[in-house]
C-alpha cells in the first residue's frame, strides 16, 4: 500500500508472519513506482523491469544480465512500529527515531477489537488547521449547530489550557443543556458537561466528554475518541479518528458526515484563504478560546527548530523538519 | 455575496434599509469566508467561531469567553456607491476614492426598468483584452460574419479616434449594407452606419450605433450599449453588459451567445498564447483598427504609474496598481 | 491542423498542389491562433481581425484602413520535409536544418500504402522516457508478460550495444521459447530470436524482431516496426508508431492497447515521481539492460551541448536546444 507522508511516497508492507515495514516506493533504477509491482512472499517486484526488494528495501533479485547487485540497489527503509491498530513512522533522522514518544492510545482497546470502526478522510487543508480545530471545540456552536454544538455554552465557557513537557491539555466544563443532538432525551433538563483535549505532537488527540447530573461530581456518561491529523503534504492532511467507546459504527457515521460536510468545508476554504501564507505572519487576531491551540503551535514550532538545529549540528544538508508522525 | 476583485476576496452587502456595503471577505481570526456565515440584521456572522460584523467591517459581537472586542477585531472597508444599476468599489488609496470618476451611465435608465436585463460572463482573459475587444469593432467581420459583421465594411473604414481627459471616443462612419443580421429587413440597400465607443478608465465602454438613410444625416434608429470589464485576477475578468434600448431580454440572448461561442473562445485563446507575457513585451504588430485601443491602454498605463508613485510618496508599502472598478 | 511541439505553438498546412509547410501559429497583431481560422487556397485567414498569411509565413492581406503591410506583418516560417508518409520538422537554426538527417524508414513503404496503419498516443512523459523505454526490451518481460514478455528470457540476455557516429543499435539474441503470445503456436518448442532496436537522434527507433528454428541461421519471419518519439512539452511527448510488414492493422490494435495500458501507464508514473528533476541528477541504478539507452542519452547530451555552443558563437540568445524532430 502506497502512501504519499510528508511530500514523500512511502511503501507500507505486510509480511507473511504479520510484520510491517515501511520504505521508499521509488525504484532506484528507473523510479517506477514500487507499489504498482507484485508483493509475494515478503518482496515486491518492480513493476517495470522487475528488480526485487525484501521488506528492508535492499534489492535481492536483479533479473538482468549476470544478475549482479550493487550497494546503491535499495531504497530508504523508515522506522515503523504497530500499536493501537495504528502504524507509527518516523521520517526524520533515523537516530532520533524513538517509539517512546508514541502517545498511550490505549483507551481504543477497551472495547470489542470486532467492534472498532476506525474513521479515514483526506482533507485539503494543512494539518495543523486540523489540530486548531479540535483544539478550539467552541467551533461546534457555530459549525454544527444541530448536532455537537451546544448553543453557545461551550464558546462562552472560557476554555482552560496547560502544557506538561510536550503535551497540551484544554478543558472546558460548564453546566447547561449541552449538546444540541442530546437534548432531547432530557427534556431540556440541564446537566455538567466537562470536554477535554490532549494533544500531542505532531497532530495526535484524545478529546473526552463527560456528561453528568448537575452538581454531583461523577458524570453518568463518559466517553472519548481519537483523531490524528498525518501531513500528507503542506496543503493536505490524512485524518484518522476513531471513538473510543461502545456504539462506535453508528457514531463513525454521524462523526464522517458531520466532518464532511460541516467542518472540511470550512478548513479547505480556510486553507484557500491563506494559500502558501504562513498562519503568523498573517497576524491572527487571537481569541481566549485559542488558548490551546496557540500552545500546540508554539511546542511544534519549539521541536521543529530543535530538529533542525540537531541536523545542522550533524552536518546533514538541511532539509524540512519532519515529526514523529502516525498514519 | 462573494466576488474575487483583483485577485481580493470581497464580500457585497445589502442592509435592511437596501444600503450597500463592500468588506473584506476573509475573517482576521482564523481566516474563514464570511461569505459562507450567516447574513442577519445587517451583520454578518463568521461560520467558523461566530464573530460578528457591522456592514462597516467592525467586529461587534465576540461570543468566546468575556466576549472582549479589541481593536484589531476588523475587517477592510472599501469605498461602495451604487449608481445607474451596478455597484462601484474603489480597492486603491481610501483617500484617492472619487465617485466624481463614475462614467454617466444614466442611458441605462431611459427605458422601463422592469425591462432592463444585464448579462454577465466571467471569462479567461485579461480585462485589457477583453477591452480591446470592444474598442476594434473591425473584429466583427471576422469572428461574428453571420450576425454583426459587416462583411468587411467596418475593417476597411478607417478608424478615427481621439483623447479627451481620460476618455477614448473610436468612431467608424460608412455608407454600406450593415450589419449581415439586418440585411434581409433592407432587401440589400445601403444605408449610413455609424459606430462609436467610447471607454472610461479602468473599463467601462458605452457603444452607440446609428444607422439611417444615405445622406440624410439624421439616424432612423440609434441603439446603444454599455460594456464593463472588471479583473477578477491579471487573467480572469467579470464581463457585465446591458443594452439601453427597447428589447432588450431579446437582444441580451443574443449578446450572450455571440461573445461566449465567438469572442469568448478567441480571447480566452489570445490569453493562453500570451500566458503571463506582457502585452508590449510581446512586440504586438499595430494596425490601423488599433487606435483606440492602443490610446486606452496609454490612459490606463500613466493612471497606474501616478497611482503607484502617489503609494510610494505616501510611504505606503509599493502594491498592485488599482484602479476605480465597477462590478 | 495545429501541434505543439517543443513548447512552441505550429501550424502544419497541406496547399492545394499537395505541398506542405509549417508556420508559426500566433498571429502577430493580437495573438490569436491562426488554427482556428480558414484556410483557403492556400493562405490561413486569422479568426480575429483577418489578417490572411501564405504558407511561408508572409502576410499578404490586410482587410483594414488603407491595407498597407509592413515588413513584420509575418510568423516564423520551419524547414519541413515530407518523407515516408511523415513530415519532418526543423525547429533550430534555420542554417543548421539538414534533411541528410533523416533516418531511413523504406522499410515502412514496402508494403501497399492502403495497408499503413500509423499509431499515434500523447503521453504525459519526457521523450526520452519513451526513448529508453523501446532501447530496454527488457522491460516487456515485466510490463507485458501475457504478451510481448518472454517469461525473463531477453532479460536474462545480456544487451549487446554500439554506437557508430550518431546512431545506437542495441541487440538482443537467444534460444528459447520467445514470446508469450506465440508460445501456443509452437506447442512450446525452442525457437532462435533476435531482437534489435536502432536509435536516431533525437527520438526515431526501428525495432526488428527475427524468430528462426534453433541453430539455422535464417530466420522464418523477420519483423519489423517504427516507433517516433517528438516532444510536445518537457513533460509529453508525441508517440508516433508504426509496423512495416504485412497485417498491420491487427498488430496496431495490439500494440495501441498494450502501450496505453502497460508502458504508459508506467511511464506517466516514472515522470511523475520525476517531478522536473534532471534524469542525472536523481542517480539512477545502472543495469546491464540500461547499456543502449545510456549510449543514446549520451549522444543527445553531446548533439545539445554543440547545438548551445554553435548557437552562442553566433551571438544568438541562447535558447533551448531544439534538435530534428519529426512529428
Amino acid at each position: 500500500m502506497r502512501r504519499v507522508l510528508l511530500d514523500r511516497s512511502v511503501l507500507l508492507m505486510r509480511g507473511l508472519k504479520g510484520d510491517t515495514a515501511a520504505i521508499g516506493n521509488v525504484c532506484p533504477h528507473r523510479f517506477a513506482s514500487l507499489s504498482e509491482g507484485r508483493f509475494e512472499r515478503d518482496l515486491v517486484e518492480c513493476p517495470y523491469h522487475g528488480l526485487r526488494f525484501d521488506m528492508s528495501g535492499q534489492c535481492v533479485h536483479n533479473p538482468h544480465g549476470d544478475g549482479r547487485i550493487t550497494e546503491r540497489a535499495r531504497v530508504a527503509s523508515y522506522p515503523l512500529v504497530e500499536r493501537h491498530g495504528a502504524l507509527w513512522i518516523w521520517l526524520g533522522d533515523i537516530m532520533a527515531a524513538d517509539p517512546a514518544r508514541i502517545p498511550d492510545l490505549c483507551l481504543l482497546e477497551t472495547t470489542d477489537p470486532t467492534d472498532r470502526a476506525p474513521g479515514y478522510l483526506l482533507t485539503k487543508a494543512n494539518y495543523q488547521l486540523l489540530s486548531d480545530n479540535i483544539l478550539d471545540l467552541s467551533h461546534a456552536d457555530f459549525i454544527h449547530p444541530a448536532t455537537l454544538g451546544t448553543g453557545g455554552e461551550i464558546a462562552g465557557t472560557k476554555a482552560r489550557a496547560r502544557l506538561e513537557g510536550d503535551i497540551v491539555t484544554v478543558e472546558w466544563a460548564f453546566t447547561g443543556k449541552g449538546m444540541a443532538m442530546e437534548r432531547s432525551l432530557r427534556d431540556g433538563a440541564e446537566v455538567d458537561s466537562r470536554f477535554e483535549v490532549t494533544w500531542y505532537p505532531a497532530g495526535v488527540m484524545i478529546l473526552r466528554n463527560d456528561v453528568g447530573p448537575v452538581g454531583e461530581g461523577e458524570p453518568a456518561a463518559k466517553r472519548a475518541g481519537v483523531h490524528i491529523m498525518t501531513p500528507e503534504t503542506s496543503r493536505t492532511t490524512h485524518y484518522f479518528f476513531e471513538n473510543a467507546d461502545a456504539g462506535r459504527r453508528k457514531k463513525l457515521a454521524l462523526a464522517l458526515d458531520v466532518f464532511e460536510r460541516e467542518d472540511g468545508v470550512v478548513l479547505e476554504e480556510v486553507q484557500r484563504n491563506m494559500g502558501d501564507s504562513d498562519f503568523w505572519d498573517m497576524e491572527p487576531l487571537i481569541l481566549s478560546s485559542d488558548s490551546g491551540a496557540i500552545l500546540a503551535r508554539r511546542v511544534l514550532q519549539r521541536l521543529i527548530r530543535r530538529e533542525r538545529a540537531r541536523s545542522a549540528t550533524a552536518s546533514h544538508p538541511p532539509q524540512k523538519a519532519r515529526l514523529s508522525q502516525p498514519f
